[in-house]
């Protein structure tokens, strides 16, 4: 099972490495991180902290896709060469994915039209201008194309992949490995669930797009 | 708030990259990736994947240090220059952290003594051999020093480390940013809620140490 996780600069580290966490444990994993050039990649904090080892011109033949996401997706959204890759590769996945607003890539590469789709909770109205159902859930799956919430949602789905592919005790194998006995806190991951000024102060300081 | 993320050869990515999510949202944070030498690190899956900003050499002067783990801490947990590093670092932090078998460094730091901690699940018992008291609980935190559970646990860990730094409200909009309202497809994530014969299997399979 080839895997590409594709990074940018400005992407959400944990938006890849959710996913990768889970991914790379799949029986017969190869990951691969590809960008438009191989090496160092800065995230959405500025940190040149993750490694592309693959170039896009040399990305091909990949079995699942994840495109993560990034505060401002517009730069990326305008890559031609990145959405060129996205519906090339698209082409042969058994699984294209994306995370938070990787959502975007995958709309901007004309791959949501007429399908329901999620992404972060700021910017899934956005998902109208590519002709996709914003539809607020954790993981949406529409044939092969899997849509994940905002950035942690990623682990969610990479999980629910592995049950979907390798079956239910695969999934709860890696699910044990990992810890993913989730014991956040407070209960405000969502908008409906955060105190009601909280969601509203984040709704005023954020914008995607 | 200056957070140093210790990275060193075979680390597990999301054990870092958990804690750092949540953290560099932190209103005054300034987050640097640490290791022997500055350049890429490979994690756990052999993919040199990460990369550190900062020699140890050049990392003083840190608030937070966060220690993660990996599946056999048996090389880190020998390096000299790494344990005085988290020795130095601890004289003056505010809060020194591991996730998973971060823990382990800890311990071969002398700092758990007498404490209790806790460990990836399947790590729990050889917490003994440092004289701390195993704990299996996903966050613990005793005096400045706080030890997470595996893998996933660093999200948990941080967001309570950021409510007591900066308040209940700064935690909550910080998971509302990481739409951190987990719903993994099973309950799995612990040795008692995953299927017995699950945990057995991965206990066979696999030890730390």
């Amino acid at each position: 099972m080839k895997i590409a996780i594709l990074l940018y600069d400005n992407v959400t580290a944990l938006d890849a490495i959710g996913p990768y966490e889970v991914l790379h444990l799949l029986p017969d994993a190869e990951v691969h991180f590809v960008a438009t050039s191989a090496g160092p990649i800065k995230t959405d904090a500025g940190l040149a902290m993750l490694n592309a080892d693959t170039a896009l011109a040399d990305a091909t033949d990949f079995d699942i896709i994840v495109i993560p996401g990034t505060p401002d997706p517009s730069v990326v959204m305008a890559d031609e060469a990145v959405l060129d890759w996205v519906r090339k590769s698209h082409e042969t996945t058994q699984w294209t994915i994306s995370v938070c607003t990787g959502a975007m890539v995958l709309g901007a590469a004309g791959l949501l039209q007429g399908l329901k789709a999620t992404t972060h909770w700021l910017g899934l109205e956005m998902l109208e201008n590519f002709g996709a159902k914003p539809t607020a859930r954790r993981v949406v799956e529409q044939g092969k194309i899997i849509t994940a919430a905002g950035v942690s949602a990623g682990i969610d789905m990479a999980l629910t992949l592995a049950a979907k592919e390798y079956g239910d005790e695969v999934a709860q194998s890696i699910q044990l490995i990992i810890e993913y006995d989730p014991q956040p806190p407070f209960s405000a991951g969502s908008p409906d669930k955060a105190p009601a000024a909280i969601t509203q102060q984040i709704r005023s300081q954020y914008s995607i797009g």
